[in-house]
């Protein structure tokens, strides 16, 4: 399968059906790089406006509403040395007596981390006077926002999510997982950019480590789907999200898809798939700093094998 | 130190300031029992009214109000053969819309479950005409519900949860981690029940397997906190726990205690707090299920420890 | 029927099964005496400890679980010159964001109020340097906190909601109205406090003008009711109440009530129940600042007149 | 001023930086019409796809961003004789528990309604066989969906609502009802379609009386604004609107939105606004429905009026 080389020249502020980038087919794989979330490159140029914006769309021939674009991450490197952070925690998730009292006096500092891909490590370089010092975490980069067009001629905002994906900054969007799209439109029109080089669970601080990265990935299309939202898995789990406000209603999206897919895709009967996921299912937090939040629901692959056998 | 065997005679419905059971010191151990969501006892007998009867309360001697009370989890070990559980999953964590075209038609029906405390594994035994058959999945024994009376004089139903702890349903209430919960009366009064043999991450068919448990626990008194809200440790993390609805409420609740708590258990400043924050907490869901929800926040040690040198 | 003096020594945090103060007979009517929510009372001696202490509880002879208790407030009339408010709006009523930038400086004054019953005014005395000056409002007085017994045994706090009534603070509990609750335990056990001159919907400011009053009620016995939450009627509306949080869930208890009620007490059919609250319901906010907020769901009686005739 | 008819021949699925249909100028009255939610016309034909397709864009020659877009509904014409509406009450409405157990079996059905602008009425006419047989109601014409173009070059669906306004379905959407939007585009590219001939609060079916309707309007553009939403007045009101899921957080916006409007509009202090809403404002539910709910945060004049003199 061939591998296509794509270099942006402009970048969207929103998920819409955009002119495309590139038309690629079933199996390709495409090696592309993504901006940070304020809009500069791996030169520190600043190339497009903030927030998010995205490299694509990608139109992949013969991806039909009613299929799934099946999306796997090959890999994510940060293509420069140096990310960014906000200093605070989102006010949205924080107790409202709490923020009334206790409001940080830097809240418009934006903290510098240093990256470096040998080591593996991002470490704390601004502001340099906490009592956490020049902290070194390990790198885990993700995408923080990818998706397709939307339907209905809808240009949806990368400051948010949907079924279509979106801004979801879910940890799990790394190397090595493969995330499914419901198609809305020909040729799915993926797009993709805001990676971090590491994030908090929720992206409390309202970004990551905000870094531009090279970025490979490989696409799939899936016929004959039944899958309302986004979906995918990785080596030790199944995985489907749900996106909105509140939390509660995100989860409710996430754990229906489930519900729906161990029966559409896996084959179990519905008293089955609800007895497995009674006392099975786990979920994880995705973006709970936008418009729409995301929760993730999960089943252990060594679970489903012994459910389906 | 001394390990008390207590074996309980009765139980109640709400955790309030009852007559204390026992007395022991900050140290002492106990070994104790607790009967499954529905009042059935090791021998199979109805012993108390469902739902969640508690076992205690423990008094603690010299636990007064601003103290924490920290109970480390020594043992659970299921005392029966069989546990049960309901084969729904729960309407709340479903989309109104799916809900309304496909509710099932076994809803009142219990599924039983063999457990096998030498092999670690509960089997599931009713109903046996599903598709995922007599599965076997591994035990993981937890407290469903634990935690201290309330203030004001209030007796809170074993339905729900808040500040004082109550029904979390939280899987990392296993053996081996430390719990604490602020302390509102002389004594503490610990209460505990509920025990699951295995759950799902928010127990979202509103049960895990539950089941009759012998349990060991162990009492300690903290004083000079600014606890909050419960929280705890276990072997990898610290936790700290927010109860309510919605979900995103439960979540501020947990998050917002767990910056104060990084400043004044571990010394960290307020923008190092946030920072490491933001780039670090982890979220597990508690209970979805019950009027209160339960979200955990935590930090992993490896973390903190890389923070607070 | 008699009309009982009652006039109070003592004063409750919770509404449960307290002993009864007074026993009362269907169709008795009772004056008595309420504190402000802080426990001042008609001679501004601070009597009980704040919040919310309640008057009651009166048992009703002859109510018994299954039951509902009418309540019908004859009048409501302070009883003392001064009322206090809070200055502040409630922070879970703003948006974080707003929060975090513009903390209000004075958010621990109150301001106090001059109550002119034979003018029917309410008049700002202090703070008496804002842009309002000593404004005059009308007088609407209510009670915040009323309710009934919780079952099992529960004691639950006057600074939060339920089935069983409790601190709902909506305007429409004022004099004239007839409401009623669930009865949980043999008498029902009424209590009633918390009353307000006048306030917002939703008591965004976490006060209304608090003052004691002088509080006149009649009670009566309805079997065979199917209400599972508080609910009533005024001069031109039917209501039924729903307490929960978020907002949402407190209108799903209200709306569903009110879909119950329809039938089981005006003989709608569900299809013409269902029609009928689809294009005429209305909706009012009660409190939105405690643990559970309240949401009333009302039907004009002109309406409901044409849809039974 | 110029009182232009305008005929339209295409409609648009989202709020969006469509091509203008005509322009106008600051003080322009229009008449046009609109479609029925499904997307019939006057005469009954079918002339674009469902649901809520909108008249318009109207370009406002010097609207500009920054800049408030104020539009007077002068009249709600239905301009032809039949409605229709859901039969049933949305199951986000409802509990999750009351819906598993009672799902109507009509869930697909819509009810036909007879419109009759001379007596003022709607009549029910299909299904005839409910309870309610052939209920008449008053008229009560609103637009349940107008705004302008949403900044970022977003399209948004007409199945929700944002700051730019949308399906916001709030019954004082009425003639005589002065509305405001934020302008993000120049010329603001108003829009506007799904009338009701009725509609509860919340429009909990779904659906109101929906039908094709005669609707004259009027524009004004008002410079330095700080309106962040929605807003405007009636005859006895000044209001605010807030869009977002949960009722909590569009509450929210309302609120906060009011406490900046007494402030930048009617030179209110922080203060005294914050006392004023704290003892005076009334909430209206609109859209709860939609993936964004609505919440209206009122004022009575006859209270401004005494607090600005």
């Amino acid at each position: 399968m061939p591998t296509h080389q794509f270099s942006p020249s402009h970048y969207h502020p929103t998920l819409a059906t955009h002119d495309p980038v590139l038309r690629i087919a079933e199996g390709d794989s495409v090696v592309t790089s993504t901006l940070c979330a304020h809009g500069y490159d791996a030169a520190g140029a600043h190339v497009a406006e903030m927030g998010n914006p995205m490299t694509g769309p990608f139109h992949v021939e013969g991806a039909e509403p009613g299929d799934a674009l099946e999306v796997t991450i090959d890999s994510i490197v940060p293509n420069r040395e140096y990310g960014w952070a906000r200093t605070i925690i989102a006010p949205n998730v924080l107790d409202p007596d709490f923020l009334a009292v206790s409001q940080p006096a830097d809240d418009q500092l934006l903290a510098s981390w240093r990256i470096d891909n040998r080591a593996g490590t991002a470490t704390l370089v601004q502001p340099a006077d906490t009592s956490i010092g020049s902290i070194s975490l390990p790198l885990a980069p993700m995408i923080g926002c990818l998706g397709v067009a939307p339907p209905l001629g809808q240009a949806i905002s990368t400051a948010t999510s949907g079924e279509h994906g979106g801004n979801m900054d879910y940890r799990g969007f790394a190397a090595g997982t493969t995330v499914y799209f419901p198609v809305f439109v020909p040729g799915a029109l993926f797009h993709l950019g805001d990676c971090h080089a590491l994030q908090s669970d929720g992206e409390i601080g309202g970004t990551g480590v905000e870094i531009s990265c090279d970025v490979q990935f490989t696409v799939r299309i899936c016929g004959d789907t039944n899958a309302h939202w986004p979906g995918g898995e990785d080596q030790n789990y199944i995985f489907t999200v749900g996106n909105a406000r509140p939390l509660d209603q995100a989860l409710q999206h996430a754990t229906t898809e489930m519900l729906r897919r161990l029966q559409w895709q896996f084959g179990l009967d519905a008293g089955g798939a609800r007895i497995l996921m009674g006392q099975c299912v786990e979920y994880d937090v995705g973006n709970i700093f936008d418009p729409a939040y995301t929760m993730v629901c999960k089943i252990a692959k060594r679970v489903l094998k012994s459910a389906v056998s």
